[in-house]
């Protein structure tokens, strides 16, 4: 039997694998975007047989599929799943996976690294005593090390061994359909493309407000912070794709560039402009959740006001926010436009992520009615939030396994901008313990402390709060 | 008693009294509008006491009045409607009028003639003859005049004995709501206002489509035809409120001004252009209809492709097309921003005036899922389509007599913008004639005639067809 594709998870028992990978990869067999030939080989420590693994897998299939289960396709997909138990911390039981694996001819390997940075490592060196893994594509989760230092040696090692065309770092923003959405709404519309400049824009904000708190992650949440797991990733991912210049094409290489640019581009933050830049606060039980410190000081809010020294961006603002425990689960974008005359409210284009996907301008009209009156009013396309209109977009995990799986490697990270970004995120941390900046407590259901509102008001502005 | 003003209606047992005059008068004495202490004097030639024609206009304001009747706003409203029978053609029947007015002391007369303009003329000799009128207010209708000459004259002895700063020239479709806003969506919203202009427009198209054929109206419909019932009034309204520069301050002197300056850039028609500049179209039964004439040429369908000779607009065309049986009642106005690429569509803005007021924005999206195909989508912004937001927007004539009560100029018509428009369009009938362009025939129910399709996609444009 010939394999087209041969999918290795790393982690397969865990919660990553079950919740997102499990389901996304029976919606790409069903959708046709995963060959019907390809196998899925899931390693985990546990027992299990084939048939044991795949009753288990199918209770979370049923769970978390977006499109309504059907056993017949779970029968057709789940033929493809091979569980291989095996402790991946041990050398010694690489051979074994080498049997597994030569038992057929297999086009190409996939491996999924489901596990904690610590065992990239391992793995890498595992696979390398087998035949013929060399320049695999390999996909990566964050954090990519404890610290950058840590995280550029395994880099260095999982570039070596696959090639670094073929190291694919999720960051599953980057799968979200209207953060892929920000490029043609900004490009194709030139309405849009002609006032996307600072003479054009007061401001910029990027919100990912999260109503939950750390739940059960309160041990990697407390020595990361939102700063680590929110904004030097995911949300540095969509300032520089919304403050990019225009490509000369589409792709990938010059994509990544453009992104590099901007994040080069960050003006510098000093002791002196630290307050202006940065306000952090904890939620109020933070420090009473499971595995987090009784004396922590990790932020679970981060509001920053941030300048992109560059001739589009000089002048303009970019304020970021992003929290737990804040009362509401909303990530968009909104684009805050100059007011024609100091009384008329801004013209504002908000783009919204998640949970509901859309766009909407709010724009000026006359009141109805016998009067003159200007008075902001809404135009809205929701993607997802009419019924009669309710498009079921890819989950971001099936999005990205196919761009993988298809060599696109334009909604991955690169490493320069990993670096970039951390580096930067790293400066702040420095910063704040050298300022020693508060950081400010809030109650649960707030959207941040105080003085994360009190930020943009310093010079003007304000977070756009969602009115519907 | 004193009347703060007295409105004398001329033709007050006709349609437009009752079916618009009478309910805007009673919306306005609700809505505080209308001082309780005013009084409204009916005239007509038939024989009605006060009490039977108030019965009378009682039946017409339950049927047309815009928010639910009452009797008890009826009952106060009422009884300050006085009728009053007279010949207006007799001049002795005047002073029996002054003997009317003489009966209270009244602060201020406003005169509305209802009627054909060939009584202008008869009615103004006669208020002449009365003491106190002259510098009264005074509304009319078009048509002004059957000939330019005619409507000449008859405004000089109108602005002779009223004065030019009284004469209120109605024209409804400068009371709707959305033809108002126009105004405010255009200098309110500098994404739209930066982007006015024939560098970001490819092209502009106001469409005003009846379902209706002439109905009872054929004897004065088959004189007149589309350009002169419709072009040369409401859409060149219309057109010069969409073109004109930005005034330095929006008193009615200053939109006049602009308005007029729009006008006198229309670039001139001459025979070698007038194909590529006018369609007619006539439906199909028009001749048959009552009171049409059975050999009929006339206009009831016309498309225009207008160029404004200005800095502004110059290269981009204004597409205008208006006529009955069209198989839609839309009046609306497109706004087609350039394309990004040729592949791309183009950026729409709709204001929908009538029977929906709303704005929408046709913008360019990625297609949902694993594509970058780019889409149209549509932002919609509705007044008065959606329940919980309805609005019910004051009637055109509601509007309109508040303005002229107040003394409000802007919204009507000026004397000079109408020489221009009619000399205008006299000047392409006489090309008309001259090359005998055709009248194309058109079935009930098309949007005008193939021709009028054929006329902007010449140019590579098509006419904005509503998608909801």
């Amino acid at each position: 039997m010939k394999i087209s594709t041969n999918i290795t998870i790393f982690g397969g028992t865990g919660d990553l694998t079950f919740r997102k990978l499990v389901p996304a990869l029976y919606i790409m067999r069903r959708t046709g975007k995963l060959a019907p030939d390809a196998r899925v080989v899931i390693i985990g420590r546990r027992d299990y047989t084939d048939d044991a693994y795949r009753t288990l897998a199918r209770d979370w299939v049923r769970r978390f599929s977006r499109l309504p289960y059907t056993e017949a396709d779970w029968d057709a997909f789940s033929q493809s799943i091979h569980y291989y138990r095996m402790n991946f911390s041990d050398p010694t039981a690489y051979s074994g996976l080498a049997d597994c694996y030569a038992q057929h001819e297999i086009g190409a390997h996939m491996f999924y690294f489901a596990v904690a940075p610590a065992f990239f490592g391992t793995i890498t060196e595992g696979l390398k005593t087998l035949p013929g893994l060399s320049g695999s594509k390999v996909v990566i989760e964050k954090p990519f090390g404890e610290t950058l230092e840590a995280a550029r040696v395994l880099n260095e090692e999982l570039e070596g061994f696959f090639g670094a065309e073929n190291i694919y770092r999720i960051d599953h923003y980057l799968g979200k359909e209207m953060i892929r959405n920000v490029q043609t709404i900004r490009f194709a519309n030139p309405i849009f493309a002609n006032a996307w400049n600072s003479q054009s824009i007061e401001s910029v904000e990027i919100s990912a407000l999260e109503d939950v708190g750390v739940e059960t992650r309160g041990g990697y949440y407390d020595a990361a912070g939102a700063l680590k797991d929110m904004v030097q990733n995911h949300l540095f991912q969509i300032l520089s794709i919304l403050a990019m210049e225009r490509p000369d094409n589409f792709t990938s290489a010059e994509l990544h560039r453009e992104q590099l640019r901007v994040l080069r581009a960050l003006r510098p933050v000093d002791a002196s402009t630290l307050e202006d830049t940065l306000v952090l606060g904890q939620y109020a039980g933070y420090r009473e959740e499971p595995l987090v410190s009784p004396k922590s000081t990790t932020e679970t809010f981060a509001a920053m006001r941030l300048f992109i020294d560059n001739d589009r961006w000089r002048g303009t603002p970019f304020y970021i926010r992003t929290g737990k425990k804040t009362g509401t689960r909303q990530t968009e974008v909104a684009i805050t436009f100059r007011r024609s005359t100091p009384e008329t409210d801004p013209d504002v284009l908000i783009v919204k992520v998640q949970p509901t996907e859309g766009v909407y301008l709010r724009f000026n009209i006359k009141r109805p009615g016998d009067t003159e009156d200007i008075v902001p009013a809404k135009m809205d396309f929701c993607q997802n939030c009419i019924l009669e209109n309710h498009i079921n977009t890819p989950e971001a995990y099936e999005r990205l396994l196919t761009a993988c799986l298809n060599g696109e490697r334009a909604w991955f990270s690169q490493w320069d901008q990993i670096e970039l970004s951390w580096n930067f995120i790293e400066h702040l941390r420095a910063l704040v313990a050298q300022t020693a900046l508060p950081v400010h407590p809030y109650e649960a259901g707030n959207r941040g402390p105080d003085a994360a509102r009190a930020l943009p008001e310093k010079f003007g502005h304000a977070w756009v709060e969602e009115d519907d």
